[in-house]
């Protein structure tokens, strides 16, 4: 099965906005045994659309459209394809209803221009959105299916999961199944010199390493007739590759760090807190941005003033003076000011300069030091220097952080928790 | 003068990759006066390479080619413009010194692969590459021009300013510039119907609006054959629709409403700090990811568990009890209790539910109170109703916070700062 992604709007095609969409869809369909032959991008532009959407049906058997399905006059996706089918726009009653009822939602009158979304190609059907006011469409053009979602990622995303992912269940004739091991903590080539033979490029399931954002990511790829024998080759495969890494592992799937150190307090019934300088508050975010995390989240600090960090955590005055606040000093001292103060189990502090000002000789840019203070033993602290800019250095930190604690509760666990 | 933009790539299309390279080379295409028609992505194959240039070179006056000129055996770009142009590929003798040359450089010897990147399509130009090994090409296709450059991002930006740039430069006739207006607290229709006629699409400079994450974002493209004039219309334009959009505007370009807000701050010689329990320090984050955010940024509290919002914030527990924490009480309480205690000028408070769990029929889930302390005036406290899941209530109650403040600032700016 072939497929075709187009993408419209001028956004796009004047380079003031990256197409995402078309990779991220290009990739979930590789997975469900869907190759894609192009992508193109193209302009809020009736004929171009409609021309792009005749030439993508004769190249393709599926046929997904993004973009051009908003309330305003460059909106033009429902008219061309009325336009490339050869039939009117016509009002669609349930979707206008629907629009009507997510604005009452939101406590706010729908504004007579979204009506125009509830308009419909004669011959499509309209594919509900909700977790936006854009309608999707569905229809034939020839022999082909055609699919439009919004171009809002999230609702795009949405509509692709519910619409697409079951239809072609089961057509292709053969299973790809993908999985993703999550590692953090090495770079790159150290996790694929662990993982030796198995990143050989004609072994099936086959591997490949991606780093973003300091995550090294292992992809795993299971090409198989028999849907069975995909998933029983996945998994022996990911169990492999765990066991190769060990703890650098965090999780597969979408798993994040953040998740997998709260599943790890959640089962050993652990609080923790939080008390951030550089960080600003990112590594609360990240914690509380887990569903459930009130279970062990009691709360946090950002000591940004220097007389925060004396009233709120106790830092001495005279620590701050003689060795700064980015120091191992205070960076103890204010771990285990915040875990005294909230009664908590664990407390992680972050102190550093993320830039762009502020670094020196003996404490440049990307200079950051976290400590963990804990039920047991003393409090552990660590100087690291992290590469980039204001929004790297402050990422590297939050995430060395969250593992810090993911590791010690790991090795906490050894022996207490079956 | 049109442009069509094509890029080569397995990865590409498998959506490994995102195509960053077509968006960088529209917006300085549209700057050169050169209107892109559309972006086209292909896999490493050559009958496909091969129609993709014909196609683009029927629609454009511009060809350009990024990706497949590499050493490996998937590398068909050569291949594929010999056969469109049918002619053979020969050996160019200076290329191949200088490929040798550049592995000499890096004091290893050249790989008998390499050869390939010698070779040029009879008929055409080699360009040479001075960022890395792979020359670019250059042709007429019928009567368009066709570059082609390597796909790595640095070589063809490197290569598109030194071939490109002076071969257009005065051949348009025209200059295109672009602006982005950024605007919070409205949806997209509604700033469609307050910008009226501005939106007509026959209008130059042409408006356009994209939604994201709550953002309405107007996009503002200006087309005229004098670089002056174009630049007048432009700014007249965005003035006009800051004048119908008013304070709904927080800035132009990559501005973000944390930027917006704290320069605000900066002006005015404020100080800020941040309570927060469902954003769990989002606000506070978004707030110090500024640089220079210390100048405002006093700090801020995460109050996950209930004691800490009775020990920290000086929540009285009856308070809590009677009303809960999402309500407006206590939204007030946790402003106050942060302003009085860090000694600042304003302290932003967010409560609410993010979901999935918590909701209730009197407060369902995207339930947000948000409250703003000030150095004059009472408290401001109100509720919202979000869409969406946990991500999403907690971005949109961060920004709406992040507004209020801005908002307050504008406001009390009147008259106070010239």
């Amino acid at each position: 099965m072939k497929a075709v992604i187009l993408s419209i709007g001028d956004e796009l095609v004047l380079g003031q906005n990256v197409d995402t969409n078309s990779a991220w869809m290009s990739a979930r369909l590789a997975a469900l045994g869907v190759m894609t032959v192009y992508h193109q991008t193209i302009a809020d532009d009736l004929d171009a659309t409609a021309r792009a959407v005749r030439d993508a049906a004769a190249a393709a058997d599926l046929v997904l459209v993004t973009g051009g399905l908003g309330p305003t006059a460059d909106d033009l996706t429902r008219e061309a394809l009325a336009k490339v089918l050869g039939t009117e726009l016509e009002l669609h009653a349930a979707s206008l209803e629907r629009i009507r009822a997510f604005f009452l939602q939101l406590g706010r009158p729908m504004a007579e221009t979204n009506r125009v979304q509830a308009l419909c190609p004669r011959g499509a059907e309209m594919l509900h959105n909700e977790w936006g006011t854009a309608p999707g469409l569905r229809c034939r053009v020839g022999s082909a299916l055609l699919l439009a979602f919004p171009g809002v990622p999230r609702e795009m995303k949405g509509m692709f999961d519910r619409y697409l992912v079951p239809a072609l269940a089961g057509q292709t004739g053969r299973t790809i199944l993908t999985e993703a091991v999550r590692t953090f903590g090495a770079g790159e080539s150290n996790v694929a010199e662990r993982l030796g033979e198995l990143m050989r490029r004609d072994r099936n399931p086959m591997l490949g390493t991606t780093a973003s954002g300091g995550v090294i990511t292992v992809r795993v790829r299971s090409d198989f007739p028999d849907g069975e024998a995909a998933r029983r080759a996945l998994d022996e495969t990911c169990a492999e590759i765990e066991r190769r890494l060990g703890t650098l592992v965090y999780g597969r799937g979408e798993t994040t760090l953040q998740a997998a150190a709260g599943a790890l307090l959640a089962a050993r019934r652990r609080t923790v807190v939080t008390v951030e300088i550089c960080t600003g508050g990112l590594v609360a975010s990240l914690l509380t941005d887990v569903p459930g995390s009130s279970a062990y989240m009691l709360g946090g600090w950002v000591v940004y003033a220097n007389d925060m960090k004396a009233r709120e955590m106790d830092v001495p005055p005279e620590m701050l003076a003689a060795h700064g606040a980015v120091s191992e000093p205070v960076a103890r001292a204010l771990a285990e000011g915040g875990r005294r103060r909230a009664g908590a189990d664990y407390s992680l502090a972050v102190t550093g300069i993320a830039g762009p000002a502020g670094g020196s000789d003996q404490k440049p840019v990307g200079t950051v030091w976290i400590a963990l203070a804990r039920p047991a033993g003393p409090t552990l602290a660590a100087r690291h220097q992290f590469p980039g800019d204001r929004d790297m250095v402050r990422d590297r930190a939050a995430k060395t952080a969250l593992n810090l604690l993911r590791q010690e509760l790991l090795a906490f666990g050894q022996g207490e928790v079956a």
